[in-house]
């Protein structure tokens, strides 16, 4: 693992006419990109979580739209907006938890129904606006996060939520990583199950970045809470209800339960993006289930097996259960009161 | 994966002059069995983890033990005990935490000071009285478990303190089994990171016994909790002090408080060998610490590392935070107030 360049790891490249997609699965141990020059390949590259993370599966989705303009319109003329649909229907398939991915789609059908003379020029220009802003809005949202975690101690983090998962920088990776400028913090991640993004993924990104951190099994965090070295629990979101309530990575509703009962406390960091103005409160966020092969040894994975497993990918954690949500448009503290309408 | 008779997977077997072990660090995959046929051997199996549970320990020690004093009593009658001294000395230092271990050790260093006139048979004795003993207390203790969880709808366990965790039946997983007969009760297991005992032996165990299992990642056990299916978590225990404190898994902490937040009640089974009477509470059990290298792949483990990871093997359960501790010996409910000293 040599010290690279941070611009060198971005999770998703333009190069003009393809889209570079780091291939998130293959890391620690190996960089390996792919070029996708369509919206099929870039819907793959989603529902096989080559690329997640919820800022960034909007963003791709973005260029996959426009890499579905450019296929359809120059091929044909007539029926290109029909491919295109199609297209989008099934990248809006692709993963259904992250909001971010519906707002970039929606994003980019509000522009077509403009008819923009150009539209492939139009679509390219926004995917780009989407991507560049989204980077914009992590380092707006690493200074406000590091305003109000001055002087604490010790963080940890679950999943990842840094470079891999945004357009650059980080959410919840990006306030650390702003806290970690300003004083040397002490930073904690956990493994983050099953697919290991602590391990693979936020601690290889802290690492690149000069960051020491250290990993713990995520059900060592309450030992680790009660041990008293954590002051904050920092993480990003999938989807946020109006009235706060934050679906993220399982675990995460775990985390914020022990963080009550040892004082610690618990920020979100994400994009207004990912807020769904239409959900009054959490019960309404539809919860992936993946397949129980991620969790079962192939041996378990027979007919008639008495063996089986329950995967949710996330989980939703209460807002009364959240100290802060920052994101670009600023920051809501102890959002159970009030929901988070005033960022809209 | 055959459905076998339990008799066949018991973790620990004499054959007369050798403890065939079973090799848990290979299941699901393989059922390996190696013979040991010295102290040495035993000791590397305990400390390597070919055989853990705290019960199992101790009677793999107990074993060790024999083995030692039929090699060097034979051998070498006039310096033999200081040989097995340090035999014993080799093998109490092969894990730190699991109090049994100790207590059999003691107990054979008891029955040596004793000097019976035969000490190979007198010896050899002793441990398979300590193996069969824990077999009858561990159905003692599935029956008296499952009397106070009748009508339970829902069990949550984590780890594996099965057949393979014990001299057979299990503590925790004796009652659910006990539980199980007589009434199908639906069995839920925490994956337990990071050497997963829950993927590969309770899960696989209790396959075998005809029990179905639905497997989730540790950090998903509090969203299960809050959907409602769950009324009991039921562990074991590696040390239990006087006061009713407990020492289990990594992660047993997380869930009795994660219990307590959900209205889900948490049993604790372990035979009195397991605990600790000069411990008046659990701030005195030392915590195994585990290599760092079991949590982070080879790319990070280079020297000036900025990746480290902490990796405490157990935790410590308050004992308000138990509903109930099931013993041999009986049952102490809420046992925050009167300790567990009525087992004494």
């Amino acid at each position: 693992m040599t010290k690279q360049n941070n611009q060198s790891i971005q999770a998703l490249q333009w190069t003009g006419d393809s889209l570079k997609v780091l291939d998130q699965r293959l890391l620690p141990e190996q960089v390996v990109y792919a070029d996708y020059r369509d919206s099929a390949g870039i819907t793959e590259a989603i529902s096989t979580m080559r690329v997640r993370g919820a800022p960034a599966i909007g963003i791709a989705a973005a260029y996959g739209v426009a890499l579905s303009v450019q296929q359809h319109f120059s091929a044909n003329p007539v029926d290109w907006r029909q491919r295109v649909a199609a297209d989008m229907d099934k990248l809006a398939k692709s993963r259904p938890t992250a909001v971010n991915l519906f707002w970039a789609l929606d994003r980019m059908k509000t522009l077509l129904q403009q008819q923009p003379l150009n539209p492939v020029q139009a679509v390219l220009a926004c995917a780009k606006q989407i991507h560049s802003d989204d980077i914009a809005a992590n380092h707006t949202m690493g200074e406000l996060g590091a305003d109000i975690i001055a002087g604490t101690k010790g963080i940890l983090t679950h999943c990842n939520t840094g470079t891999l998962a945004t357009g650059g920088y980080g959410t919840a990776l990006g306030v650390i990583r702003s806290a970690y400028r300003r004083n040397p913090v002490k930073v904690y991640a956990g493994e983050t199950r099953p697919w290991l993004q602590g391990v693979r993924l936020t601690v290889w990104e802290l690492a690149q970045d000069g960051i020491p951190v250290t990993l713990c099994v995520d059900s060592a965090a309450a030992w680790l809470m009660k041990s008293g070295v954590i002051d904050w629990i920092v993480v990003g979101a999938d989807r946020i209800a109006a009235n706060g309530d934050t679906a993220n990575k399982i675990g995460t509703y775990s985390l914020a339960v022990l963080a009550k009962q040892h004082s610690v406390k618990v920020m979100v960091v994400a994009p207004t993006t990912t807020i769904d103005w239409s959900l009054e409160n959490g019960d309404h966020i539809e919860i992936e289930q993946r397949n129980q092969n991620e969790l079962l040894p192939a041996c378990y994975s027979k007919e008639n097996s008495l063996v089986s497993a329950w995967n949710p990918v996330f989980d939703v954690t209460p807002a009364g259960l959240i100290s802060a949500i920052v994101t670009e448009r600023g920051v809501v503290l102890n959002p159970a009161g009030s929901g988070v309408g005033v960022l809209k």
